[in-house]
């Protein structure tokens, strides 16, 4: 019994990496089998089903193609996502064929994430396929995902943690009331008011749809509301009146009020916005972040669109350095892709991570949103668990 | 002997952080002694003795001015180091005078890098205190250097590793080869010819003697060469007349051609150079990054002058996103501080990390040169063990 409780004592020890000569000996080039694995990928399709249909400036719908992404190393499983909405120009069939092209098993080091994001940047892209994705983001992103959160569970601690992040710093989540009928958009609003502490709306249509919606809102509430006009507003001037309007409501934050195209004017909009102006549509991965300096005030990142956990904590450390405002946004998603986003929300202003709240069929337990706030735990990697 | 081999196999499986249940519950809120403990600092003055009188176009010396720090947490040390070269501005009084107004204690997870980091650029300057430190960047970076040092001992892998670089990309260092008599030179360069396959020379004094340090070397060695002119060139005429003559001589880059204070001729000498021109003396921290896009190809990053590793990262990551050249380079140091640079090796074009082969009186065995290349081991944390 002595001799356990010493080798437990020591085992703690080295777990805790001690400066013992052991704890300072290289521990991932040996594996519980002895001989170095090479990674495994696994994906399935999973259609993920919406709570309420979801309706946009462009469209509404009631489900959201989706793909699951396991990597396995030595036993161990990390896990990854793909969500596509329609607009990204991805689907089921582009990210699977992408994922089917990728020879994972080349690589027998996950911790290897740049070479093999590099890698995953050099195979030909879907769209040559005529399979419409545009550049396979959400099929990267799903790998990203998998392969932080399995590196995380191998170093035994979360990627907020590894990244030095304080998780009390992480903000609170705005929650998207959908368009609806003034009825229904009242009865939603009364829920969220209880649940959260910042709203969002996304805009975008004609004027009196717009305020009506704005009205009808705040015939609830008055917590602060976030702005997502998704590109809809093509006149720079009204853009600017809508703006001035909307401050008076209480709104916090606009993204992207302008048609990606209108570059000029969406710069003339955020110089003279009373109120913080991000970029959405606008952007897409690292390179586009430097050129949205002087245009908005902000970028929004997301792992489907910039290809993951690692190039996003790149950009958000970016546009810092450049003195830009960040948020982090989500697609409708398990709590798989929105606990990976979540690691990176100690670093930004404003946060709207409830794309897994949107759905009725989620596949982990991970981030959760505790009086409004992102609450990080300490489970390692992305910090979730299979349900 | 059964029960005890079942015991090994679930602690190496949870060392991996497999995804047992148990292996996934939070590791480093418990700790071997059962209470959270607080970070302990201690650090002592180290004259580092250097093999060779070093001579620059200012000023030469045969000592230089160092304090060595140590963080303890729960029984784990973590080595840093500040370099004090007198040129910096800063001293083992101004460094030593910092570090005791330093309140670490209050911190009880060293994870928290960022908020640590943060603290440390709140205390007041040393310079205020009339010790002729300009901004303590040494001394901060000592404190971030052991920072990391302890997380990457508690996660139990070396940074180069964590941040997901490859350590077969890590480059070749520069030798620097002091100003001398052409014998002395001679002699040096033979040694060095064969240990090294890039050579470092500072120039910036009249063009004969310039001219002739680069004559005297070629008489020896075709080796491809480095040149620090540490602001020696005042007309940039004179400047690109220089660099022309030099590129002729295989030399393959440019630092600091330039006094800082003369940014529009240092970004007219770098339009027009035939070689990749970087800056030193001309920045010093992320803020300075964005600055100097334009005025030099690259940027120099120095852990003692930027604050160490985590600012370091995030300077080579930002001048890569503006399509910006890094190099990495090195105080005279000991090999805890040079071991650290070297993390970051596998991110730049070009290294110069010699610091630590130049001192007599090396406390520490880390990062190797092998044939001339950085090779980093695969121990946790900065990668070094005591001597």
């Amino acid at each position: 019994m002595t001799n356990r409780r010493i080798f437990i004592k020591t085992g703690v020890f080295a777990l805790l990496g001690g400066t013992t000569l052991a704890s300072c000996q290289p521990k991932f080039n040996v594996t519980s089998t002895g001989v170095k694995p090479h990674l495994k990928m696994r994906f399935f399709p999973y259609e993920l089903q919406l709570q309420h249909t979801f309706t946009v400036a462009t469209y509404s719908r009631t489900t959201t193609p989706d793909v699951q992404v396991e990597l396995e190393y030595d036993g161990i499983i990390g896990y990854g996502e793909a969500s596509m909405p329609p607009y990204l120009g991805q689907s089921v069939e582009s990210v699977t064929d992408f994922l089917s092209r990728v020879d994972i098993e080349q690589f027998d080091d996950p911790f290897r994430i740049e070479d093999i994001m590099a890698y995953l940047d050099t195979i030909e892209p879907s769209s040559k396929l005529q399979l419409g994705a545009k550049d396979d983001t959400a099929a990267k992103a799903a790998i990203d995902i998998a392969l932080h959160d399995l590196v995380g569970k191998m170093l035994g601690a979360p990627w907020y943690k590894i990244w030095g992040l304080n998780p009390a710093d992480a903000p609170d989540t705005t929650f998207t009331i959908g368009i609806d009928t003034p009825d229904v958009v009242r009865e939603k609003t009364r829920e969220c008011a209880d649940r959260f502490n910042i709203l969002k709306v996304k805009l975008g249509r004609d004027e009196q749809s717009d305020k009506e919606m704005i009205e009808t809102i705040r015939s609830v509430t008055q917590l602060p509301i976030a702005i997502d006009a998704n590109q809809g507003w093509k006149d720079r001037s009204y853009a600017l009146d809508m703006i001035h309007w909307l401050k008076e409501q209480g709104i916090v934050m606009i993204e992207q009020p302008m048609p990606k195209e209108q570059v000029d004017d969406t710069a003339w909009v955020t110089e003279h916005s009373p109120l913080p102006v991000f970029a959405d549509e606008s952007m897409q991965r690292l390179v586009d972040v430097p050129k949205m300096k002087g245009v908005f005030h902000g970028i929004n990142i997301k792992l489907m669109k910039c290809t993951g956990m690692r190039e996003g904590w790149k950009m958000a450390n970016l546009a810092r350095a450049l003195g830009m405002r960040v948020m982090i946004g989500c697609m409708t998603e398990t709590s798989c892709a929105c606990s990976a986003a979540a690691q990176l929300s100690p670093l930004v202003d404003f946060a709207d991570l409830d794309g897994n709240l949107l759905i009725s069929n989620d596949r982990f337990e991970g981030m959760k949103v505790v009086k409004g706030k992102i609450t990080l735990n300490e489970l390692p990697g992305i910090g979730i668990q299979p349900i």
